[in-house]
């Protein structure tokens, strides 16, 4: 241990990362983090205190800068949509840790508090913006919440079968992310006004 | 051995099921899915070539038995996906299946031709309502049977911070059940016509 306190931390993170990205939750080792961050495994255990709580620590970390990149704008959630889909291209690594913390069996007894705060704040900013009449309130703020986060990274959770072998070129990326926006884009337009309305 | 070879295959068929959705490909064991369908671990081996094939059949399967249970409408794209959504509230496990082939390292490699041919097929499908005009041309026909694909699943894969503790009540599903639906009905619904229409 040579390098200062702060430095150790980013490296211990962006391992952990990494391999929990890779490997899920039950599949990371922290031997590895260890190794590939060249830092001590009982240190990190002393920092994080195990596993588990490191990788809380890890996905708390990515939701502040996911909302600090991509600043939720109940107002206008078609760009919201488009600048989560680049986000969650430029780093799919993150989609990845918030699809293990999905799909690995017993994570519904570990709930991320960073996670119930964004998605309690933003609801009530779509409650508000539908209340003023800004977004169409057809479909309810808790729904229509999870429908634009599913459509943020439709791609990044999608079967390989949905991209060809050499991965999807730059035409491709344009055309998913135009559709994501236009999609959320028709499902926030107010009903008063016509879908066909592309003014 | 004393049960028939149907029946064994069913067994293991339903074993493999639960021990892939609940553990992924790489956590899977051989061993606890000859235990769980009471067959032979050698018998598995024999029959399906290695854990990795047994996957794939596995998935294969279900595939075609979504595609039996909820046959695909292009012309009817947010019935389709309100059906497809309940199916995958009844059978989260095969959701699952298609979430770890997705998100597990090296699964690029390994295209299910089972998926690529329902893909092809709904892909041409959706193509040729499109030029009908009775699907809306704005979002190119891949994307969208991506996106809708995505919606059906939207809470399946969600994080655990999306549902209560308890789990969602009948009147939750049911909205969700519905914002999927007109989410579907407002990005299929051809321009001309005004996304307000609700007769």
């Amino acid at each position: 241990m040579r390098r200062d306190s702060q430095e150790t931390r980013q490296s211990i993170f962006d391992a952990a990362t990494a391999e929990f990205a890779e490997h899920g939750i039950a599949g990371a080792r922290v031997d590895r983090i260890a190794t590939s961050a060249r830092a001590n495994k009982q240190l990190i255990y002393v920092h994080f205190g195990s596993k588990r709580k490191l990788f809380e620590a890890v996905v708390a970390e990515h939701v502040r800068r996911f909302m600090e990149a991509v600043p939720f704008d109940a107002a206008g959630l078609p760009e919201w949509v488009g600048n989560a889909y680049d986000f969650f291209a430029a780093h799919p690594e993150v989609a990845q840790l918030g699809a293990w913390h999905a799909l690995e069996p017993g994570e519904s007894e570990h709930r991320i508090a960073a996670i119930e705060d964004a998605i309690a704040h933003r609801t009530r900013a779509i409650r508000r913006a539908q209340a003023q009449g800004i977004v169409d309130s057809s479909v309810g703020p808790v729904e229509l919440l999870a429908i634009v986060n599913a459509l943020a990274r439709t791609w990044v959770l999608a079967p390989p079968e949905r991209n060809p072998p050499s991965g999807p070129d730059s035409r491709s990326v344009k055309r998913r992310r135009t559709a994501v926006v236009e999609t959320t884009r028709r499902l926030v337009t107010p009903a008063a006004k016509p879908a066909a309305e592309h003014a």
